[in-house]
């Protein structure tokens, strides 16, 4: 049979488990891509440090130029993280004729239309479906199985560390610190969780799937972002009494205003698919105006499911797809439609707030003026008998109102208004509710 | 830019839906296909019948040979049910050279050998994503997105109206005839319903996914299979007593002995993604063993899903796509594996058994021995008060029995002696239980 070479460049979790499939599994790729994906080098920093997988004599290097310099290897999986050595290495590969298969979002997020451009100049394409929701193929869904659709809407839960943790915090009715170490323990969250927990990472994929789906270019720091790290136990019992539970959601939803995006905490009505999604799971609500909703679900990071991603793309890249696809759609180089990102404050759905108030008369109609002062109206409130929960020595109820249809704006405000009031403690909460 | 001249054969609810996406959405076609898909003719065998969408002057034509005579068409989407005259269209369609995309499920089922053969020789392409689950693509997931994966197992929910008729006798505690009636009036049923309820349809579809997954050739009428039709209200009550749902389930897995087919209802979880698929929506469950489980739900049947899938399919062809996977994939050619089906006597499960016996002493009794001597142990069973489910004036005593995992010819043997009781009334109902 025909053999493709290819390298790996970087042997971490998904390099080591991209190698397992191509040495362990040759038979499987061959039959799939109607050639041998010949696995020549894998390149590392480090020679002396231990792999998660064997690899063949002569395999294993830390010169980049045995694959730069080898014209045979075609394909290339780049699968080092972060943003530099990365790109520089990337665009090394790009002008050695390489095609490159990376599951590298935030290099993708940050650099996709240099990189992507100067493959368009050297003819040579760049696949990525591993970088966004791991072994969800949500990257070729879009691009390539949802072409008939005006996408109209697309959310999702694309940070299987935040997912976990909010998943443990619900489900052992534990404190934010707690659940963090129990995801390190476990394997799910890394030493520093800042960039998953913050909303970094769910917006950086947010701005990658919303640039297939929708035709626009977006710098990812402008999609307004809240991470799961101020999320209270008190909050996740409210939403839970009021049937909801609290997700990372990622969200792009079109309107005649425009598109808005944002990743924030949300409510989301259990017995709904994504508030069932539960651990270091991913899923992913498309709705398109010829398809009506579709929804996946699966895992979206570890070895294996990346892996499975990566390999995918390298297959695709060997049966001679990709660089169709990659010439065709033109991704990253150009806005594809009209679309603009529409103001946060124009933003309409319901409202949940959680306030602090003080236990005496009077407090419940002073927010509930404040908010009718807004044209916000109240669906329903809950408020129990005094507690402490955040470990307050004074007496403070908690207040819960959810609200009808409003918009970002008249809530933000609102908020901003009755944060102010002496008898309201500082720390209010606002999320969105999906309803 | 480029023009791709495109034609539709049959003007049912899908090319309807297909002419109008092509027609209103040439723009949106154009940008993912690289090329403006132009359709040039629509052919229809009776020219006077109302369509449910407005064509330029000139495209519709009752004269096959406008398109087949035409060379500069270049892809057809052939979508007329049934077997023939639908075969012959095809092979006259790629005869003239053309590249075909089909929803015809039942058609590939029957005659993908011959057809997908012949096209080979001819250098064309057949592409039919909109042939199972509609909207939800799942061949091109399987076929392109899955590939470094060993699929292990494939169960799904793949019959729109079977589902339909099952949730409504479940939501509205219904007789299978009213909930058929009550799906035909909401146009989810056919006039005859038949093939959908008996479990041909998803047999078919379920031959088509595990040839793809599994690289097995299967003769579907070779998949043992029972409908829905069947299907009492008792039993919906029972399963949901034991906290289950019943669905019409197509399952495909892989074991030792080989690979296990069935079509069946099935008692699955409650809250499980698949039991919770309500009315004519369609899912299907992939377990790989690089990418764990992945879940797929949406429209699996109407106009604007299928066409959804239709005109992806074309756009994939004339970006070049469609042709390296059809070459590649080798599909319905040849066995792709030495995966060979295993007798349905050696596949495992829980059993559900609901029986109709005398109410009197010792019958249980007898019942339970029976279970034992072929091996089967009892996990649960639930005996009420005597009561008239199925119109029988004698009173009779329903017996529901879950059983732990026994093989199938265990549970067919069992039941065989259990309904020659004196004590059993005939009618006795036997269903796997997915846990």
């Amino acid at each position: 049979m025909h053999k493709t070479k290819v390298a790996i460049v970087g042997l971490g979790t998904v390099g080591a488990g991209v190698a397992k499939i191509l040495l362990d599994h040759g038979d499987r790729t061959a039959r799939n891509a109607g050639t041998t994906l010949w696995l020549e080098k894998a390149v590392v920093r480090d020679l002396s440090r231990a792999r998660d997988c064997e690899l063949p004599d002569g395999v294993l290097t830390d010169d980049l130029s045995e694959v730069t310099g080898d014209p045979e290897i075609k394909v290339v999986a780049q699968l080092i993280g972060g943003i530099e050595p990365a790109r520089t290495i990337m665009l090394q590969l790009l002008e050695s004729g390489k095609d490159i298969v990376t599951a590298n979002k935030a290099l993708i997020a940050e650099h996709g239309a240099e990189l992507f451009a100067r493959a368009r100049e050297l003819g040579r394409s760049i696949a990525f479906d591993a970088a966004v929701a791991g072994g969800i193929p949500i990257i070729t869904n879009l691009s390539q199985c949802l072409t008939a659709n005006q996408v109209s809407s697309l959310s999702g839960i694309l940070n299987g560390t935040s997912n976990f943790i909010a998943s443990a915090m619900e489900e052992q009715e534990a404190s934010y610190k707690w659940a963090v170490k129990e995801a390190q323990r476990l394997g799910y969250a890394e030493a520093d969780p800042t960039m998953d927990v913050d909303g970094t990472d769910a917006a950086q994929k947010l701005a990658i799937l919303a640039h297939i789906a929708f035709g626009i270019k977006i710098d990812w720091k402008k999609i307004p972002r809240e991470g799961i790290d101020k999320l209270l136990p008190v909050d996740i019992r409210f939403a839970k009494e009021l049937g909801y539970r609290i997700k990372l959601l990622a969200s792009a939803q079109l309107s005649d205003d425009g598109l808005e995006l944002h990743v924030s905490p949300s409510l989301i009505r259990a017995g709904e698919p994504l508030a069932e999604v539960r651990g270091p799971f991913n899923a992913i609500n498309v709705e398109g105006d010829q398809v009506g909703p579709l929804f996946y679900y699966g895992q979206g990071a570890g070895q294996k499911p990346t892996a499975s991603a990566v390999v995918a793309d390298m297959i695709d890249m060997a049966v001679g797809r990709t660089a169709l696809t990659f010439r065709t759609l033109k991704l990253f180089t150009e806005n594809h439609s009209d679309v603009q990102m529409c103001s946060p404050d124009k933003i309409r759905g319901r409202h949940y707030f959680r306030f602090s108030v003080e236990d005496r008369p009077g407090v419940l109609a002073e927010i509930a003026r404040a908010l009718g002062e807004e044209g916000i109206s109240i669906a329903s409130v809950i408020q129990h008998e005094p507690e402490n929960f955040d470990g307050d020595t004074k007496s403070y109820t908690p207040l819960v109102i959810m609200t009808h249809t409003a918009t970002q704006g008249q809530a933000a405000r609102a908020l901003e208004v009755i944060s102010k009031m002496p008898t309201v403690k500082p720390g209010a909460r606002k999320m969105l509710v999906q309803d």
